[in-house]
């Protein structure tokens, strides 16, 4: 019999996951949040993942359950364990990925590299630190943000008064994380697998540009980036897996400043938007890996194709919602270009694909992905 | 909303369309004969796809039909075109791809070069062919033969009077198709795909070894192919995908000469197990432009990602059925091997896998190619 996989949640990152399984002959099984999701194809349930009694339910047919997302809460985290389940990513390491503040502490306490940072719970603690950062500083809520959202910068602490009012309403010692604005020239990505049996690999450093807070193009591997940044950007990587006894693919988000240091920005425990590129640009793909990874299953080789791959994302998408009218000029335009769609209708700011391009010149292979990306705006 | 592509049959090849219909944003839906079936993923329907109301009614849901085999009557692909339904390859290719007698006839016709032959009717027809032909020759059924079977070498029209009584009790001039036997130094495969507007493309000339009748191993490019042999068989795929109107894929099985001269043995109109390779060596892989082409898309790019590409087959697989007990062992050893499963139960003699190895040296290729697919057998 094929080997069960159980996967929690039907966005994009599920969806990407159904063509590494088949490719590999292993079963996958989605619990979705409804119909019509992205990883419909693969859907054998339907429910909220936050009740224990749809999740277990799901989980007794399958080797090993693991995420969409890293939104399960800790109660049913356990129940799975309790009954027995593989759960990969654990709730161990998916509690700091889960609440920013557990996550910059546990970091701290490893002495990885991060920006300077303090729990706030009123607007006098945020004052505090303002004062020592010059004034500005990103807050963030604890949990919950993706794709630029519970982040802000701030100049006041007016300016999250919603955001403490909140916190206090909530009770149980909740707080704001605040951390200094980063003087960065860039933003990289470093994305590694890790089993349960111990085993760690890691894919190139990538470069990430974002926009309005959602990544919107991965250049990889990041341009001018060999030796020390490298190097660097994988011991964090492998050290924080390692630590945290990460399984699955983790990705962490950095910042490389001006005096060339590198500090850790955000971490997913799963496969992640800066990972896209491996789909057709390395020997293993993010998607494949994580699959190998929770089933613990030796590791795939992570070299790549050609000497540069980027990726662009399809924010948004056309006006009037016709993506299959845009096929035809893109893929005639760039035949080399992969082309990936999520199954999710246009809409603005929404991101419902991306392309990848590879090659051997990065410049040459940056324009063609943005202008073959560009076939599916307005 | 999305692009939807039906596919009737279930087996592998349905299977495989399935990464490339989810990565490419597409919605694809399968008529399988039963349950538990390779593409069982992407089964919407499950019924017999002899019957016309039956093959109708899944129609109805998509944009274009397509194929997991040839073996649909022409009753039914008929019956779909008078209802309007986008059928590809349609009704006229698919009958030279489902008569063998038919394909030989068309091909000569078309001045395509073809070993001898001859439709014969009865023993002395037979004997008269293999007096003239030194003694020996193929036979072949016309109808339903594939991986060797309806595949007989005779010295005498007994070998195959139970083919003759079969012919005779069917009426109708059925006949049996006999061919020289070619004397060839090694078996080629040319695969290209054709979409309505016209566009053709193809991908690298391939050399296969056979076992017993069955695909057993594929390199991608044929070695020492550039040059005369591969435009020749380039030449003679775009030529018979255009003159006979193909939609899809298709894959030219040939024969090399001791004179340096290339025959066509067989041909496929869909994926093909000799395009295999092209899911981890080459740009667009043959599923995904099987998709492209009978959606009327604009082909994909068809080059490769290394100097060589080896398909190993998994036939048959482990003797006691557990074929999850073998992935670790293999997977370790050749961390860079590409593993395909078709969720088909292990059976002496079944296709039941295939693992691909790309690098730059052939023989370094062969070799881990080999090893790695050895993992699975006992």
């Amino acid at each position: 019999m094929a080997l069960r996989v159980g996967v929690i949640g039907g966005g994009q990152l599920a969806r990407m996951m159904v063509p590494a399984a088949v490719e590999l002959g292993l079963d996958i099984r989605v619990l979705a949040e409804g119909p019509g999701m992205s990883a419909a194809i693969a859907a054998t349930a339907e429910g909220d993942y936050h009740d224990v009694d749809t999740v277990l339910a799901f989980a007794r047919d399958v080797d090993v359950v693991t995420f969409d997302h890293e939104h399960v809460p800790q109660d049913v985290l356990r129940a799975l364990v309790d009954a027995g389940v593989a759960v990969r990513p654990g709730p161990e390491p998916l509690a700091v990925a889960q609440d920013k503040i557990t996550m910059r502490t546990r970091l701290s306490e490893l002495g990885l590299p991060v920006p300077d940072w303090a729990a706030v719970q009123d607007p006098d603690e945020l004052q505090a630190f303002l004062d020592d950062h010059g004034g500005r500083a990103v807050v963030k809520t604890a949990r919950g943000g993706y794709d630029g959202k519970g982040v802000r910068v701030v100049s006041d602490p007016a300016d999250v008064s919603d955001w403490f009012i909140a916190v206090a309403e909530a009770g149980g010692g909740q707080a704001l994380l605040v951390e200094e604005l980063v003087p960065f020239t860039r933003e990289l990505a470093q994305s590694v697998a890790r089993r349960p049996s111990g085993e760690v690999v890691a894919w190139p450093l990538v470069e990430t540009v974002q926009r309005d807070g959602v990544c919107a193009e991965v250049f990889a591997p990041a341009p001018d980036s060999a030796g020390r940044i490298a190097d660097m950007a994988e011991d964090i990587a492998v050290r924080i897996a390692t630590e945290l006894g990460v399984t699955g693919v983790l990705a962490v988000e950095l910042f490389q400043t001006d005096d060339e240091r590198i500090l850790i920005n955000e971490l997913a425990m799963r496969p992640h938007n800066t990972g896209h590129w491996t789909i057709d640009g390395a020997t293993t793909s993010q998607f494949e890996q994580h699959l190998r990874a929770v089933l613990d299953l030796p590791l795939g080789a992570t070299g790549t194709h050609a000497p540069a791959a980027v990726m662009i994302n399809v924010l948004g998408g056309p006006a009037d919602g016709d993506l299959a009218a845009r096929y035809p000029g893109a893929l005639e335009a760039f035949p080399e270009a992969k082309y990936h769609f999520y199954g999710k209708a246009p809409r603005p700011g929404r991101k419902i694909g991306h392309v990848t391009v590879v090659g051997d010149d990065v410049d040459d292979v940056t324009y063609r992905a943005r202008a073959a990306a560009a076939h599916f705006d307005d």
